[in-house]
């Protein structure tokens, strides 16, 4: 078996199982690895660097939004869970617990934070006394951990990554416009970055965040047809700032809770990145935060062999000024023909061949992971050149991911046929819905799909419950979901 | 009582009660707060926007020398701090355990991290196979825990924030460069951008890192004389490859243990720097790392305050455009010189002041947090003399801080001289050191002060032990330490 063969063998096609597709491109592309711990996963450098480039664009939009950074104890007294009702309901199942620390028993058990709503509530409350200090705009970048009993690497993790913001106003028209705003972020954030389309809406009540009002979220569809949640953003009302006291003196010289806010995303983006683009090949990264943008690969026979890579050199410092994520593979022990794959299978987004006819010519080929599509450039003009490539990628990608959860997208008026395209097609639902839990569940012992959100904008409006026939009060997207 | 009297008497003075001074001026700048766990702070905005760029340049720094970030898993297993004897020994009576999750007891308790080589070993193993796999240089940045009896916010806190390197090699040689190299990028780090001077040297066995063959450390003054240990960075020999069967392929086709380090900086370098650099007034910020590095004050009677405050928006957005963090502060209701004394006092390294008769010349004045001096500047070229008051504030806190240093160390040849350096002036001593671990003992019962570290280029060469008279092995840096 040839060398380029086996390689390929490696990945189990999408098609044949998509589960061992993803575990075998995440691990042979060494984005991760499996740790000791139950649940948790290490992120090595070439999945952490996605991370880090998620963090730094995601990090500006917020601070161009008026936010701040702060950090906030890991570690939350168990008493603290007590004070709201349907947030200790919600997590007390997944909490991890601190009982002994130097060699002796606590006094109180401390949980390692799920999410920090009660720490920055109990801090709020200290620190917000008048309207004058309001709003607090406040995210914190954290690691969370949930005792989760399905675990998949980036999507559930046991401890993972995330932002978690949390924002405190006078009134319930400014919390939920920044609810709205921050969901409005994330969908852009991910369209214009990651090039992930999503349907943006409410959650149903079975749905929420334990202790919030109102819950919304993105939805991704990923290449088997799932959704991921990749994004939520909850209002709160003033039930956090009762269970904490959080008073402020207002404008009319009264004493009134405040309303708050909550909106996070995790270090799932990477798994569903992944997951909406990838192929057979390997992985496909959106040139924005893949941590190699561009590899060239230098080619030709040995006695050129100089001179190519010399030149080739040249040009990699000229585009690596220029800002762009550039690597050189100029190994003389493996083929080109290797390299290619092993690139593609890394999603690189880009890969730049120069061989001796270019470099006689004066040009070098780009060439598009996404579409194999090959360009002849001009290397005086390479770093424009380069950048509208990589712009271009981004743009194919997004396309094929809109394209795909076009095809995927059904409008459907019974069980048996949302049943049916669960099973055989795959996708997202658009169903009418009563508004009744018992028929929310219905939908999912019928059909395994569970609702994902109410579309802030459905495609179209579907009158009549799907479960029961009543006048629907909400059409639903329905999937089935990581 | 003035204001502006009430405002100055709120900070304790540092030579009634430098400790006081401390707390005073980090909760009144709002650098931080107490938290409810015990030994825990709050990071606010302003304190986690100061470790924000601490963090954003030293990053930079281990990317040029080509490391690469990832992260590793919060919880380690018991037994994995068993493999490494000196390990476990320094770092068991400070373990917190989590013990029970999701409602159940675990089958093997669970440490959070205090340091992570235990768990980098763990790994390293999996990945390292052969020669050609070294060096390896992932740095993390996380948070750890560390059940400290006595705490003082940023300084000791039972969780910190950090970032540890952890590299692998395949020779001694080059994992001493590595330790050496990292040490002297925090040397260079602090002075460039804290504007804080440091003594390097090596730490003798009993301050050694727990498991470290050799560890190097810098040291920093705080105005009180103290020292902080400010960075350290261990050559840890093969102890941890051979704990952790971290085993390569040689060059010669033999097996062969890696050679690894380790090196960490910590939030407590906020502490450091409002230790060295503040006075009386309060925080005095370095101005690379200052989230405000120039306040801009509009001044002059009502009739002209439009006229002057339209100017200064319009100045601040040329400052904030050419990349300076700058605010205004336009309220009407507080007096030009309750500002002065509030920024002062929050450390902001640059004030402009703009009044109307400066409008009507074109110039405005910029003050130093540090000196006073007032620098009166033409508007038009105002981008560049801003800059270069920035640059000259440095300057100035640097000069400051070798002065203090260098005034409050001293060379000292018997114990009772080091007791009055210790009891009156405070500071550094240098000594002579037979190599006992006796003779060191015996320097803290005496005077309090602790090795901190041999000094790689030491000012001059003691003789002989300041306890015992024998000829002296090393010639050490001893202080009293946080």
């Amino acid at each position: 078996m040839s060398k380029d063969k086996q390689f390929v063998t490696e990945i189990t096609p999408q098609g044949e199982d998509f589960s061992r597709w993803y575990i075998d491109v995440i691990k042979k592309a060494e984005l991760m690895d499996y740790s000791p711990v139950r649940g948790c996963i290490v992120f090595r450098p070439d999945g952490y660097e996605i991370w880090e480039h998620i963090q730094a664009e995601m990090d500006r939009r917020f601070k161009e939004t008026g936010h701040r950074n702060a950090y906030f104890p890991l570690l939350i007294p168990e008493s603290f869970f007590q004070k709201e009702k349907d947030h200790i309901e919600g997590f007390n199942p997944e909490l991890p617990w601190v009982t002994e620390a130097a060699g002796e028993k606590l006094e109180e058990r401390l949980a390692i934070r799920p999410t920090s709503e009660t720490m920055f509530g109990h801090m709020y409350s200290k620190w917000i006394k008048s309207y004058r200090d309001l709003p607090v705009l406040i995210n914190q970048w954290a690691n969370v951990v949930r005792w989760e009993k399905r675990t998949l690497p980036f999507i559930r993790t046991t401890e993972f990554l995330w932002q978690e913001g949390h924002t405190a106003h006078e009134t319930e028209v400014e919390a939920r416009e920044e609810t709205m705003k921050m969901l409005e972020l994330y969908r852009s954030f991910l369209e214009e970055y990651l090039a992930i389309p999503v349907i943006t809406g409410q959650k149903t009540p079975s749905e929420r965040f334990a202790g919030a009002v109102d819950t919304f979220s993105i939805e991704a569809m990923m290449k088997d047809g799932k959704a991921v949640q990749a994004g939520t953003s909850h209002y709160l009302g003033t039930k956090f700032a009762e269970a904490f006291e959080i008073q402020y003196l207002s404008r009319e010289n009264t004493q009134e809770y405040v309303h708050t806010t909550s909106w996070g995303t995790t270090t799932r983006l990477i798994g569903s990145l992944i997951m909406v683009h990838g192929d057979d090949r390997g992985l496909a990264l959106p040139p924005k935060v893949a941590p190699t943008q561009v590899i060239m690969v230098p080619i030709g026979p040995p006695k050129t062999r100089e001179a190519v890579v010399g030149r080739t050199d040249e040009l990699f410092v000229e585009l690596k000024k220029a800002g762009v994520r550039v690597k050189v593979d100029d190994r003389s022990d493996v083929s080109p023909g290797w390299k290619f794959n092993e690139y593609e299978m890394r999603g690189v987004p880009v890969r730049l061949e120069l061989g001796p006819r270019d470099m006689e010519n004066g040009v070098c080929v780009l060439v598009s992971r996404i579409t194999g599509e090959k360009k002849i450039v001009q290397q005086d003009n390479l770093i424009e050149e380069v950048k509208a490539m990589l712009e271009q990628v981004h743009q194919e990608m997004l396309d094929r991911a809109k394209q795909f959860m076009s095809d995927h997208f059904y409008s459907v008026d019974n069980l048996e046929e949302m049943k049916m395209r669960m099973e055989e097609s795959r996708g997202f639902t658009l169903a009418g819905w009563c508004g009744t839990v018992e028929c929310e569940r219905k939908v999912k012992e019928e059909t395994g799909a569970t609702s994902r959100n109410i579309p802030l904008e459905p495609a179209e409006t579907k009158e009549t419950c799907i479960v029961c026939g009543e006048a629907s009060k909400h059409t639903v997207v329905f999937a089935r979901a990581y």
